[in-house]
């Protein structure tokens, strides 16, 4: 069974931790407040531990469940106790104060660029970025299963994400490469925008993006 | 009521074509190979005329219903005849030999480079690209309407194009101005993408893009 490490103890965090509990896997939760990881650890009851910043990462699969500007840190400070693992960015490079652009620049991706931070011998793979915490917690939107897009250029780092997604009740599609990343935050410039406006009253970080049938 | 060209005879224009007349507008076709258009009008029956290219556009309302090289060279050549008008661009400028990156430069969109060449009185609006041939035809996936993002600097033409496909009995989402265009496009790329990847056995350019719930 792969051992799970969630750095963050936000929304984003427990809602992973809960998808990854319910895919019977334990969880490591590091967190900057410890009160907080307290907290959320409570919630999530049996299977989850959590951990202050700078314990070591004892899963073989790391969720960054941070900002991307933190996500970005957070792999630097690790450095090489990262070797070999599966690290799984989630994040979306969004400037959240006008939701008109990407923080990275045209013709890359927050997963490329922490790819480039990140030890050699790890992976990273894109996955649940297009994913909101409430919908992602309860795992279904409007009666179907989530839809999970996930990229990475290692096969066998895309495997491990893709079983514990799927062993936890999401649709995992494979998109490829890690560099279709930068459409699928691309897109959630957009996605995020029409939350963000009020005018789009049925938009309230609630709504999953599928694609169906 | 609105007057709505097509300008294309092809999936698309049939699709889009059966959805105008569902919403009572009247449609001209105009295509190159006649007989194709020809053919198409019979199909589509009353309310739909057909006419060989380089007639003049009727409608108020002008689908590019061609691919995006193609649709460059059709509003250059139409040139003023399109002045005050509303330009629909459909295109997805993906690199249909790979599906591995965009025909238009990062940073920019298909729709922006056609809005350069349309005159400055007309209106270019960006919508159904999200859209394939087969479920748009059918105007649902799933049982639920199909979504059409729709993107545009002008509030007016944005109007006009999303009342004709509420009308159709499509959901229409705003996603703001003109340059939004870039994360639909980009989207395209990956969800095309899909579609052509035999590994992929459950898409085969009939799903649908849509936002949940």
């Amino acid at each position: 069974m792969d051992h799970v490490t969630i750095i963050g103890n936000g929304h984003m965090a427990r809602a992973i931790a809960v998808r990854m509990l319910r895919a019977r896997h334990s969880v490591q939760i590091i967190g900057r407040n410890s009160e907080k990881t307290q907290a959320l650890v409570e919630f999530l009851g049996a299977g989850a531990r959590g951990d202050e910043e700078g314990t070591p990462v004892e899963g073989n699969i790391v969720f960054l469940a941070v900002p991307f500007l933190e996500g970005k840190k957070t792999v630097s400070t690790y450095g090489e106790s990262l070797a070999g693992k599966v690290i799984v960015d989630i994040s979306n490079p969004v400037d959240m104060a006008t939701f008109d652009h990407l923080l990275t620049p045209a013709g890359t991706s927050a997963a490329e660029s922490i790819a480039l931070l990140a030890p050699p011998s790890s992976n990273v793979v894109k996955a649940f970025n297009t994913c909101f915490a409430k919908s992602l917690e309860v795992g279904q939107v409007a009666g179907v299963p989530l839809d999970v897009f996930i990229a990475g250029d290692s096969e066998a780092a895309k495997a491990k994400v893709s079983a514990v997604a799927a062993a936890s009740g999401l649709r995992v599609i494979d998109v490829g490469p890690l560099r279709r990343a930068r459409e699928l935050e691309s897109m959630m410039l957009l996605v995020m925008g029409l939350q963000a406006n009020p005018e789009h009253v049925g938009f309230n970080w609630d709504t999953s993006l599928k694609i169906l049938p």
